[in-house]
């Protein structure tokens, strides 16, 4: 089955997140160094997570569109700081053409004589080409604000990578709205993040800390950048989604300007916001266990499997019998179910595949449930089962979906809670840093300290929590004043 | 509002396609050569076609799944006719970094040191990358089939191009299949070329001929490649999807292999199919008009506006009631409508902008209609209108939206019918193509021939129609024997 060996999270976290994506049929490496191949079932998933966000996006005023991928080198360097942050990982066209190599039959070279005049970036991120493209949209401000939202794949070449958490290419979705105040563009940089932690929290069960970027760590071209940051299962952090407030920057670098009702001429606001495949590796990380993916019912391609239990095939007719009569009121009631009445293996096989897979329900149904007129139900979160009647068992399955999607939410936050911790000293700083965790502590707010810190613990500051709680108090590392906690960790 | 000047079809229909692609705003050039920005409105129809097509693609048991956006040259060049034909359009990768100019601050180049060791080709179709992902998956006949699909940016260099029709990069979906049988593969060849016959008829409301190219305009590395092909109203075709019978071609560049329930070795079959946003570019140029976009229900991303026709904000408060009501009773039938209640430009202006963007009905409502119970209803493919009661409306709408739909249809075939003709010499075959249409021709059946007839006239072979009538005839060109007519046309 799997090229990797199954280890448990406590053996080897990072071999175990490697197995179970490999073993649950998510996603592979490819022939390409750093691009993975996302398999049917791991697409699957994305493409619930696409399904709920796009109408999110849509409910909030926002248009899919598209833009090209790549970026002409004197474009991508408009904006300085934004290039400059993205330069080192960036993939360069240079040619446009291939030719057959004179020496090797049957085998092309580039061609020299197709070399481009200006070289072409493939996008990292959309901002200089979507902003080239604004200029010719706004001139007033009865043509703002835009509110546009692409999804696309993006590239920023990657040393090391893991898939779904780093990779050379990636899927995605990027925002980019103008807006005629400072105001309105930090309303939409807010409700974007609160759209993104809605998403996490209510579909992938998966709590997460809103929360403000230091210096350091926002966004290149970004004044200010907002974030959704989660805990994985080792008590590390992982920045699941973020929301830049661009301010005049990329209006600045690409002369976007408009005329106000006033008459005056100002550039315009700007925002992106994006969260991408990387999420995959966020639900992986957050609910699964030693036998599997577990995933929430709101994101599971099936969400109920049933497994007949037969020897001849006359059993299996008249188990086929029932269970098409369950599977389309499941159906009915918007649940999607998958029979596997596969002959050639055993129940305990496919019992260990679902399980494997993570499918939140499992009913097993035998000759002698028909005699009963009962059935099996099982689920995937706390693999509690029992056995229940045939008629209650439709809005059983029902309100379990329900109570899997609640309690693997509660499970992460009681996890997160726990392993969240105030800190006011070195040692406790590392002694949480160790254990894994998010550690609550006092920083000067220089990013010097950060730095240090952040070379000495292998800890950065994850964010600054929105509405924090303002305290005095003294850097545990600098002892210098503080007005504030931060929340620290180690991080994917 | 445009930059193109209005003109008519008659007059100039390219520039006329020009004028609607921008005026109804559904996509521009881009700063990039070739590449086109799709503006939201183009995006909604666009997604509309996707949604459909994935349905289709899901009912008929495939899976979406994704592979990366760079093959490596090796591998690209595995599969000899593929490499070859796509060889003089591949954009190049050839370095993953850029840096900062040294004699030039705040500019960038390509750093020289960061040049691949391989260079790497943004796919202009994926069949390498998969099949090579494929070798990985297929042991036994039990892998087989596999039915997967891509929805992906694919790019081939253009030196001419055209938004949606020719664009260097462009947005598709590319299906993959892989199966145990010659027959089984062809079986699916046949299929998806009827579900996309399928959705260009009743979803584009565009007729086409299904059929197969000729050896050379196969796609390259395919056995044989099924077509359909549409007719534009200049008469000239246009190929709107393609489904390819890959034989064992890619799986024996790729080593493909699996063990068949006789325990023999054998290559494995395979299948392609693809259609991209060069539908948008048939779409508009099957049913526009000199007013603008022209759009099929089912592709309308609104397909009813309200203008409501006010003097005073008392009128307009009083008409919105009315409008809200019919508005919910529209949406609750599964029609999307929108409200043009902006309260800064004229009715007239309203009416000219929606027709422009080709919404397929328009109802308008002032006071006298409050008074009188009534509500002037038209529609968009005829410019129909007529009052009608209040009572009414909501079932009229409902039922004109199929007739709308219908009727596009069926002007299209008319069309198409009454331009397409069975030419017999040199002399009738230049008057069909000068005028623009298809002809059904006698061909001798050699590449030969068909090459000289493209010189000659700017003709090509559409396609041989599938269940073409066998009759004896002789070529219209060489005068040698032919089986059957084919359908020859200028082609975009």
């Amino acid at each position: 089955m799997s090229e990797f060996k199954k280890v448990s999270r406590s053996e080897n976290y990072s071999e175990w997140y490697n197995y179970i994506v490999d073993a649950a049929e998510l996603a592979q490496h490819s022939a390409v160094k750093g691009c993975m191949v996302i398999k049917p079932y791991g697409y699957a998933i994305w493409e619930k997570m696409q399904a709920d966000l796009d109408q999110r996006f849509k409910a909030t005023g926002h248009s899919n569109a598209y833009f090209p991928l790549f970026i002409p080198k004197s474009l991508f360097e408009a904006e300085e700081k934004n290039a400059e942050g993205f330069a080192k990982e960036c993939a360069v066209v240079t040619h446009y053409r291939l030719k057959s190599d004179p020496n090797n039959k049957g085998k092309l070279i580039v061609d020299p004589e197709a070399k481009l005049t200006e070289e072409l970036v493939v996008r990292p991120t959309s901002e200089a080409i979507i902003w080239n493209t604004y200029r010719g949209w706004i001139q007033s401000y009865r043509d703002l604000p835009i509110l546009i939202n692409q999804w696309a794949n993006v590239v920023r070449w990657e040393m090391r990578t893991r898939l779904f958490l780093r990779t050379t290419e990636f899927l995605w979705q990027e925002g980019h709205t103008a807006h005629a105040t400072s105001q309105e563009a930090l309303f939409e940089t807010k409700q974007m993040l609160d759209v993104y932690a809605a998403f996490a929290e209510n579909i992938m069960a998966m709590p997460v800390l809103k929360g403000i970027k230091t210096a350091n760590e926002r966004f290149a071209g970004a004044d200010e950048t907002f974030c959704i940051e989660a805990m994985m299962q080792d008590g590390k952090a992982l920045q699941a989604g973020t929301s830049h407030f661009l301010g005049q920057n990329f209006a600045k670098a690409f002369d976007v300007k408009f005329t106000g009702k006033d008459g005056k001429q100002d550039f315009v606001w700007a925002t992106s916001w994006g969260v991408s495949t990387r999420l995959m590796g966020a639900l992986i990380m957050t609910h699964s266990d030693d036998e599997g993916l577990v995933l929430p019912p709101k994101l599971a391609p099936i969400q109920v499997v049933i497994v007949p239990i037969f020897r001849s095939d006359e059993d299996l007719a008249a188990i086929t019998v029932k269970v098409d009569e369950i599977k389309s009121m499941l159906e009915a009631k918007g649940v999607s179910v998958k029979f596997d009445n596969r002959d050639t293996l055993k129940p305990g096989f496919k019992f260990s595949e679902w399980e494997l897979k993570g499918v939140p329900v499992r009913l097993a149904i035998g000759m002698r449930d028909i005699q009963n007129n009962t059935i099996e139900i099982a689920r995937r979160d706390t693999k509690f089962k029992k056995s229940t009647s045939m008629q209650e068992v439709v809005p059983e399955v029902v309100s379990l979906l329900t109570e899997i999607q609640d309690n693997l939410y509660q499970r992460a936050l009681n996890f997160r809670t726990e392993k969240t911790k105030e800190v006011n000293s070195k040692e406790e700083f590392l002694q949480v840093m160790d254990a894994g965790g998010f550690a609550l502590a006092h920083w000067d707010g220089s990013s010097e300290t950060e730095e240090k810190i952040k070379e000495e613990y292998k800890a950065t500051i994850r964010c600054i929590p929105l509405g924090n709680k303002q305290e005095d108090g003294i850097c545990f590392y600098t002892g210098n004043a503080s007005k504030e906690r931060v929340v620290f960790a180690r991080a994917y």
